[in-house]
């Protein structure tokens, strides 16, 4: 394990050196993890590991973490600091007495780093400059080793079997909060790891047309569309799947948008190629659904990457020019909303092979009637 | 329900004029859910809510939660982006168009806005002004209505519950990972909402004496100190407890410690008062601590608010001078931790009331032996 975090800082270093950064701060999250081997919660007391080209990397907890940090086996430099305001200042000025940020251009990740830390640096490292970090974090952990592609598979058949178990509780009357509780039960039983990537989506009847519905206490009807997108994870790596559900008989619309996304399914699974631009699997689901007349139904994106994150690159947008490139993992995942009375969407778990997308999830893509 | 938000946000609005704030803005998380009922998840699309005294709030979010924006019940704007990044500035230069933001002093939250969102907002809005709101913010949500009151002692109960279920499968040769799962499942059998207000701590022998430890794949042996640190939620307000038993017989030092941090916790309960500062209740369970000879093992503070978050003021620390008040719910959780060896921790949570602390949690705090 070691050798695993040290062959991947020094991966992290080159890409620094392409990108121009001077250091690379990360926060508590998917990015410290891969490289350090540590997991943080990100909570009110600033958690900071520094990357640079020239020093051992520089870890900064509070004092009740220090063991901790100390473990982490790239034998890091430990700042650390009191419960009081004064000694979490003094620790940000002893960082930049050890590693000068004030004279680096310093990269940082867009959606974890905070207003907390950043004000914090700048008051310490004056002359900082910050500046995303995000091209060169990317790549990196976007194409997954035969280790990690292992998780993924094993947390894709976890949450196969759960579903298996958790579909014989589905019928009228129940709530989607209690739906959402029994599926997390049943990822726990087959065997995921307690942090589930996600809490699970149950959304029906006119919920199921809101992409990210928050299982509410509406009661299941007869008549309804159910969608259930759900997780687990292994070893920190994660499986994302959807499949939709009716109970009982449904209108005839509903059936008809069901076969058009599993067409639109198949389709952007189809497009998956190793070079093939991301662009090209989100078009290739869309133009499915856009001939059949629901295209402005289609709200979102047609997938995203898988890993130590639920959302992580390659993401399958209509604008991402990126390439696919093999051992790359992620959701395929189209959708048709009718506002108001209900949704449809399905979604597999794919990884890139030198012969084209390989699916990994292989529950029924077709509608069932539950309850 | 309508009424709720509508009061909330016209309480923040006088708290933004006390502190010269001429807009906030709100990042998907508790206070957003608090001030508007929406519940959304921190991801890759920027979400945002603006609050400003003149006008209707603005909900920021991607079209594909224009429904879910729309349902809010404070009748807001409600300005959306696509999937592409032009589409998405397009929308911030809307924001700036409606409120005007490059002309406003601008809260935000420092433990929630993120380099993504700010870096957005200084390009469409380039003059604004960006402050922290935290002192807007802390004071509104710390005390808690006798409906909320109702919710955090209906979710310790939940926890007290679940753990009297999980304790039968503590034994000797169970990974801690295996135990956290087993406390998951049993929360959300007892009736917790799926989304636990943290993923269980279960730390044994040496990882005890780490304060935040996360439960690994050590099996537990007899001698060995146990931590179990867990919660419930329930219409998203949360408990937060922990009990720590031993496995079989343990070494004296060990009850000895668990004994001192019993009578510090009882300390600590005992000198909440309304009125009191936040550092008499650190204090007290401080000074048992230190007397026995034990205060440098006292790595944190004795205890934090609960709400709709699992760390929210008031925060009781040696160094806050903030005054308790009626209503507001908190932990005292004094611990001593012997490096490589062992810990303990006792955490109740307490109510403030006219008559002083009132303690929520009744679990047994003396040292169990299981296994």
């Amino acid at each position: 394990m070691t050798q695993l975090y040290s062959q991947r800082v020094a991966r992290l270093l080159e890409a620094m050196t392409v990108h121009g950064l001077e250091a690379v701060i990360l926060l508590p999250g998917p990015n410290m993890l891969y490289y350090t081997g540590l997991s943080f919660h990100l909570m009110g007391r600033p958690t900071l590991a520094v990357f640079t080209p020239d020093m051992a990397p520089l870890l900064f907890v509070g004092d009740l973490e220090r063991a901790k940090a100390e473990g982490c086996s790239l034998a890091p430099q430990v700042v650390t600091y009191g419960e009081d305001m004064a000694s979490r200042q003094a620790a940000f000025k002893e960082v930049e007495k050890r590693i000068g940020l004030s004279r680096r251009r310093t990269g940082v990740e867009p959606l974890r780093m905070r207003w907390m830390e950043q004000q914090a640096l700048l008051e310490a490292s004056p002359g900082v400059r910050l500046t995303s970090a995000e091209e060169a974090l990317e790549p990196l952990r976007a194409v997954k080793s035969a280790d990690e592609l292992a998780s993924i598979e094993r947390a894709i058949e976890i949450a196969e079997s759960a579903l298996q178990a958790f579909v014989p509780s589905v019928r009228a009357g129940v709530t989607e909060r209690d739906l959402a509780s029994e599926l997390s039960l049943q990822l726990l039983r087959a065997g995921s790891e307690p942090e589930l990537p996600f809490f699970p989506i149950v959304a029906s009847g006119p919920n199921a047309a809101l992409p990210h519905a928050v299982p509410t206490l509406r009661r299941l009807q007869r008549g309804d569309l159910l969608i259930v997108d759900w997780g687990a994870t292994v070893e920190g790596l994660i499986s994302d799947l959807t499949r939709t559900f009716s109970l009982g008989d449904v209108e005839p619309e509903f059936q008809r948008i069901h076969n058009i996304v599993a067409e639109a399914n198949a389709a952007g699974r189809n497009a998956v190629q190793p070079g093939a631009p991301c662009r090209a699997v989100d078009h290739a689901a869309r133009a499915v659904i856009e001939a059949a007349g629901y295209g402005p139904a289609f709200l979102h994106r047609t997938g995203h990457g898988i890993g130590l994150e639920a959302h992580e690159p390659p993401y399958l947008r209509s604008d991402n020019e990126a390439r696919l490139a093999e051992g790359m993992t992620f959701t395929v995942e189209p959708g048709i909303y009718l506002e108001g009375r209900g949704g449809v969407r399905i979604e597999d778990n794919l990884v890139v092979t030198p012969q084209g997308g390989r699916t990994l999830s292989h529950l029924p893509r077709d509608l069932v009637s539950l309850g």
